[in-house]
């Protein structure tokens, strides 16, 4: 997808409030668009901090995670690294989808293995973004 | 933005809930993208229900909302309208966030006018689909 936001500026920070918010919503609309693509029915959902913090690990993010962040925090710094890697197109929405509903196993509709398999799938993303920011 | 949900099968039911949650995450991302458009820096947040039912309204769209919906509702009816005619690649992404930017005054920052603000940029968005999907 093209970037629409030209004229938009912003630093490489991932602890940056502004980046994470603007991350947020890009991070759910994929994830929605991900679960619509793998069930077949339109849907969607908030990605939750526990599946970023996951995801971060399996990706071997943890040097760009500051000491005794907490889950919420991991969740920001997720998403300020995705709206980074967007803005920079490293990584577009539709790759994106792929990735993750490539990677989704039915866990991901799972009330209580959600979690887990939601922070594999995102992890998967992740690394394509670590390996494409070169961190 | 093409549309990358090949194979994702719905109905022209706008009080569909699948729809309605797929548009939820579509009009954060859209406003996100407006709103950092519009203020030059990455930014976001979530669109209210107060923010559709003016919208809807402005847009003339009354006859496609149930009597004695609530505010919620309408919020659902609006989303389910935005899912689907960006399904039916009747809007695309970044054609939205131009119409909102481009309708956003400084009142979209206001803690207390910004529903009203954000009613009126979302409905000349609605106006928009409005008259595409014939409604």
């Amino acid at each position: 997808m093209e970037n629409p936001l030209k004229g938009v500026s912003y630093e490489k920070d991932f602890k940056d409030k502004g980046l994470a918010t603007l991350g947020d919503s890009l991070a759910n609309f994929i994830y929605s668009l991900a679960l619509s693509s793998y069930t077949g029915k339109p849907t969607g959902g908030r990605v939750p901090n526990a599946a970023f913090a996951i995801a971060l690990e399996m990706a071997g993010l943890r040097e760009v995670i500051p000491r005794r962040t907490d889950k919420h925090g991991k969740g920001d710094i997720a998403e300020a690294l995705l709206a980074y890697a967007w803005l920079q197109s490293k990584i577009s929405v539709k790759e994106a989808v792929g990735i993750l509903s490539h990677n989704f196993t039915d866990d991901v509709l799972h009330p209580y293995r959600n979690k887990e398999a939601l922070g594999k799938a995102f992890g998967e993303l992740f690394k394509v973004i670590k390996e494409r920011l070169g961190l």
